[in-house]
């Protein structure tokens, strides 16, 4: 298996306002067959209906439990775009679950959940360069 | 917000588990505090406690509920590579939920569950198309 994602796929449970507040937060889409394709850098953020996409990958679905497990980072270049998009994102209606302040990797950051709970952090970590496409770099981390 | 995607990092609940997991597919990664790094294409995927992952953005945590309402894709060029990651990820441990098959858009896709219930699909889809560096692109879907 390469190393690679090519698409993340959010379960929502009412397309249209799922697709109102990312285009609220500046993305732009394409609709078909009540699916929503946002191209996301190198990859593709996808919306679709949270008992479609269930069904469709074979696993039972006990509903939104609060947390999906999973948090998705967009990471920024300044301090001043993670106050910016939390305030965006709020603007919007998200639930801004972790107000913008300093992190422990000595950088800084905000969290949000989307209309279905999918949480986002928007993070400025000056340690992980950011290339002018918008990828991200794993630094050399000296780990195992 | 720029319409990307940095990181995606899915909580797990046993870290030595869940990295070999990711290793015995092929993946090669880092580890720092507790924290293993998959640089995969331009994105980074994290595996970190599912404790902590839910206390740093500030949502409450139920547990796993059997669907993260999130699925992560990983798309391939031929059919051919969708049975081998689907037989490598059964025989890493993987429960596959879907097994190889066509599908409703013309392509032929697996479904497996990582060690936390995590779901990926590994999917040939012809419509959409590889890039060279694994990148993918959102066609023309003549969508609104």
């Amino acid at each position: 298996m390469e190393q690679r994602v090519s698409l993340i796929t959010l379960g929502v449970t009412d397309l249209a306002r799922s697709r109102r507040f990312y285009e609220q937060l500046g993305w732009q889409g394409q609709e078909v067959q009540k699916t929503v394709f946002f191209q996301a850098g190198g990859v593709v953020v996808v919306l679709w209906g949270r008992d479609e996409l269930a069904l469709d990958a074979g696993v039972a679905d006990a509903g939104v439990a609060g947390f999906d497990g999973v948090v998705l980072a967009h990471n920024v270049r300044t301090r001043e775009e993670v106050d910016r998009v939390a305030a965006d994102a709020s603007g919007a209606g998200a639930a801004v679950t972790r107000s913008p302040g300093e992190t422990f990797y000595g950088g800084y950051a905000a969290c949000f959940t989307d209309p279905d709970g999918h949480a986002w952090e928007i993070a400025y970590n000056p340690g992980f360069p950011i290339g002018e496409d918008g990828s991200i770099t794993v630094p050399d981390l000296d780990g195992t």
